[in-house]
């Protein structure tokens, strides 16, 4: 058993391989990997993945999307080698449009997640184009100093790669998203042999999903979906809609498949699903004359000729789903009889949303099915057995549990040690750490943090603008415009506006008044002598404005002077 | 069989029974319900619970607290004989401090509602107190011409009470909260006998619970979450914190007898739990001699002699187990092998805040335990199974499904209609339901709605602060203060300030400076003539500044220009 490749030169002294994370690690989503050969001053690097996550609401208000900050791996970028995307989902790939002219490196992807990404690209349009290689399903390649291996593991989208990086200080497994599943509709099932010669070899560590680490049992298999799918349809008597994650190819095809069956045709509407089906026809995932209409037929189909597969699952407000529920969709209308089946998973964070939708479509007279009421979801992440399998196969030196939140990663944890790995390392986004050689540990950090897109500007977490708008959220604001003489008079009316504050106070009576006598009685408050130094009035103006309001009204919002002084009438 | 109570006097001519809510029928909590007796021109009524709802983070920004929109029953107050409370849960009582003074009608609650209501006006402050007449568990007594009765029945708060309204025009049973429990720990079973009996003797309409409409099967009971409490208790090595909803006095006992039995001390933390332990000592539902000790002993005590129970089970950032998990609580702290356990649901919406909680338990090293691994804790609501034995008993004629989102209205409403029910009318708040005389059915529409509590003040939904406060929060404020001669002429540098606003656009460039660009260019650009006119120049500011700022961040934000005009230099 040997740990080095046999194809890769032997290590240089000094040599280190380390591991760290700039997201994904101790969060949901914009999972980002690095890999370091080298020493300490001079590594060179290897990215896997670069994806986004989702913003918390109220939290964030106003961001769409959060993106991990690199600025530790710009500062390298010389000594980046290329960037690998293990699949193209969301929270994998969903930042590179962004970010990448920040990097300049190659991408290397397989030809799914390639085509997906070229589709972006051209939305995103402008500035440089990446150099993006495609790479085969289970191809061997090398970037930089890195020796890769792919392998095909089932997921909820095509081609969703593990990589096996072959190094002069060991290999390493880096699994990406994965789950065991023998009937997966779409690619083979995982190469069980082909993980038992990797274990056989040595692998000195594996960097493993951790998703689903509390759940007990194994996955089903997205054939089973595809069985209840079918049979739901078959039996259908009105209008079927399902609302899916587009990227699940496998689940398009199934719901396709039951659409015919049934002598019913697809009706397809979502931006986001056609982008799919376009991949996915292109890379031979779907037939090249896949059938299917758009949304616009919809009106002129009968109630039971039709199954609509539609964008929204996760109550997006913009989404088909949404419209369609607020019978507000241009072409497409459900109504009493017809059946909603919610082929997805609500995710933490949009069960409101989601439920809003689902009380919206009852309203219609919508018959709604969710995964609560029948298998018509699930997951793309290894379940406890499905671990312990992989752990079984692989028997890794080193466990580095990734992708998840604390609990999940501890959950992990455990079971690797459980397991028999005996070096488990918990670590959390910027950790550096060191694979090899020796124990494994904790030897570094790294800067990591979030950008926030916010309109068209990323804006790091700690900026000042979303802090402001949570202010204002909370408590709105009070803006006082004052005109005084560079001897301190008063030249014109004071200008006061409220904007998210309560226009009448407990008893009915203008707010405005209020604060306007505030501002008559502050300026008079002040001694003549003092009344030039406009940061002294201001200041006054400003404290006694936002103590009035909180006096009437409970809260402080934000308050701000504006003065101006001239010399005119001085 | 007979629809008219034998005490009630019969009904006078043009007499109508109807029902309507003012909210908890299509939506979740806020429960609020009247029931008028009468000629449509002069109803007597009967207000059923007076609750709030909580707000939904970014839709509301900045609010704590939903109250019930009563300007229907306000209108006709002097007509409003009385509010009966069901329970003491905030859905159900929590607007009564605030809104009372409103309706001034009396108010009738058995005698822990009535204890608890005592301590929240007593908190409350201010203002005339309200009449609070208590009552006594199942006992029977008149509200102007309503005959009521009391009908305990479980529930996760103790006296959770049905209430069977006779009236001329029949009876009507009104379910509140409930679950069947054979084995509650506080209060009896219901009383079947006592059920069957009524609909022997006829109810003309039962207006019943639908919270857990769509759950298959009964709910476990109380006692099996004590039992397996006892268990985890009794078996851990380190401290154990239980947190549960602080009003659910059985599982105080519960906790209380798994501490002593594992010969550890309970300690208690959160003002809410102290609140709910005094009431239930003072009528009689944990002993008059109840052992506890306060938060400041817990740094006393071995990690192995001590159960904490606190509040903070939906993640509520104030609340004990929040500071907690922060490691910011005053006096109480948790570690490596401590047990927290989740007694408790978490409530839709509060999936992130209590996953936030979680994660940073376990990065205290804490195991962590909730009721998706054991039985640690159980509805107060009735399953299918329960609501169908309720139906069999009760034998309605009319059923109107309540307490519940669209959803759970839809289920419970078939499920009535296989229960037998002939007539099962399906309502939304404002919906005025005619009982009787002849079939069920919606007569008319009273206006309904939502008070905000924002501060202290209480705004109407369609006021304008929330929805200012919203678009503050997307994009922020921009101010521009002009000061201009009667002419037209700058007589001072423009201001500006942004808030919320990014200060530097793409290219790193101060957004400041160009909108000061922007400010004066547009200024430069109209005609001398026209410079004069303040709303022209404010508006053409206005209309070139939020311009400039959505060419640099692709948002809008709110743009206010102030303009004062002067006489000065004119």
């Amino acid at each position: 058993m040997t740990e080095q490749s046999p194809t890769a030169p032997g290590p240089s002294p000094g040599d280190e391989l380390v591991f760290l994370a700039l997201g994904g690690i101790g969060e949901i989503g914009m999972n980002c990997y690095l890999y370091g050969l080298g020493p300490a001053d001079a590594r060179q690097w290897l990215m896997v993945d670069l994806g986004i996550t989702f913003p918390e609401g109220e939290n964030d208000p106003g961001i769409d999307v959060i993106l991990p900050d690199l600025r530790f791996i710009e500062a390298e970028r010389t000594s980046l080698a290329g960037i690998v995307l293990t699949h193209a989902h969301e929270d994998h790939f969903g930042a590179v449009a962004e970010l990448w002219w920040r990097l300049r490196a190659p991408i290397y992807a397989t030809p799914f997640a390639a085509a997906l990404l070229a589709a972006k690209l051209a939305e995103f349009g402008g500035r440089e184009r990446p150099e993006v290689r495609v790479v085969a399903l289970d191809s061997r390649f090398t970037v930089g100093r890195f020796d890769i291996e792919l392998i095909s593991l089932a997921h909820s989208i095509p081609e969703s790669n593990a990589l096996l990086l072959r190094t002069p200080l060991g290999s390493v497994l880096h699994t990406g998203d994965w789950k065991l599943d023998a009937t997966p509709l779409i690619g083979a099932p995982a190469d069980v042999a082909r993980l038992v010669r990797l274990g056989d070899d040595g692998v000195r560590a594996m960097v493993c999903d951790s998703t689903n680490a509390l759940r007990e049992g194994r996955s089903p298999s997205e054939r089973d979906v595809a069985r209840t799918l079918s049979g739901l349809i078959r039996t259908a008597k009105g209008r079927v809609a399902v609302t899916i994650f587009a990227s699940n190819v496998a689940r398009i095809r199934a719901v396709a498949d039951a659409a015919r069956s049934a002598g019913r045709q697809l009706v397809v509407a979502g931006r986001a699903m056609h982008r799919i089906i376009a991949a996915a026809m292109d890379t031979g995932y779907l037939p090249s004359d896949f059938k299917y209409r758009d949304q616009e037929h919809y009106q002129y189909l009968e109630r039971d000729e039709t199954v609509l597969l539609c964008t929204g699952s996760q109550g997006e407000p913009r989404a088909a789903m949404a419209r369609i529920a607020e019978d507000q969709h241009p072409h497409i209308s459900l109504g009493k009889g017809d059946l909603v089946i919610f082929s997805s998973r609500t995710i933490p964070g949009n069960e409101r949303a989601v439920g809003r939708i689902h009380n919206q479509l009852v309203d219609l007279g919508c018959e709604l099915l969710t995964d609560a009421d029948a298998l018509v979801h699930v997951t793309g992440h290894p379940r406890r057995e499905e671990l312990k399998e992989m752990y079984g196969w692989v028997r890794p030196r080193v466990a580095i549990p990734m992708h998840g939140e604390a609990r999940h990663l501890a959950e992990h944890a455990k079971l690797a040690r459980a397991a028999g790995v005996n070096e488990v390392v918990a670590v959390r986004n910027g950790d550096v750490v060191r694979l090899g050689p020796g124990a494994a540990e904790v030897i570094d950090q790294a800067p990591v943090g979030r950008l926030y897109r916010d309109g068209r500007l990323l804006l790091a977490a700690e900026d000042g603008p979303l802090r402001q708008r949570r202010a204002l959220a909370f408590a709105g604001i009070v803006i006082v415009s004052l005109t005084l003489s560079l001897r301190g008079e008063l030249l014109a009316d004071p200008l006061i506006m409220l904007d998210g504050v309560p226009v009448l106070d407990g008893r009915g009576e203008s707010m405005l008044e209020h604060l306007l006598d505030v501002v008559d009685d502050t300026l008079k408050s002040i001694p003549a002598a003092r009344r030039k130094d406009g940061e002294t009035v201001r200041e006054a103006v400003r404290r006694a404005v936002r103590a009035r309001v909180e006096d009437l009204w409970g809260k402080r919002p934000i308050t701000k002077v504006l003065l101006t002084q001239l010399n005119a009438r001085g």
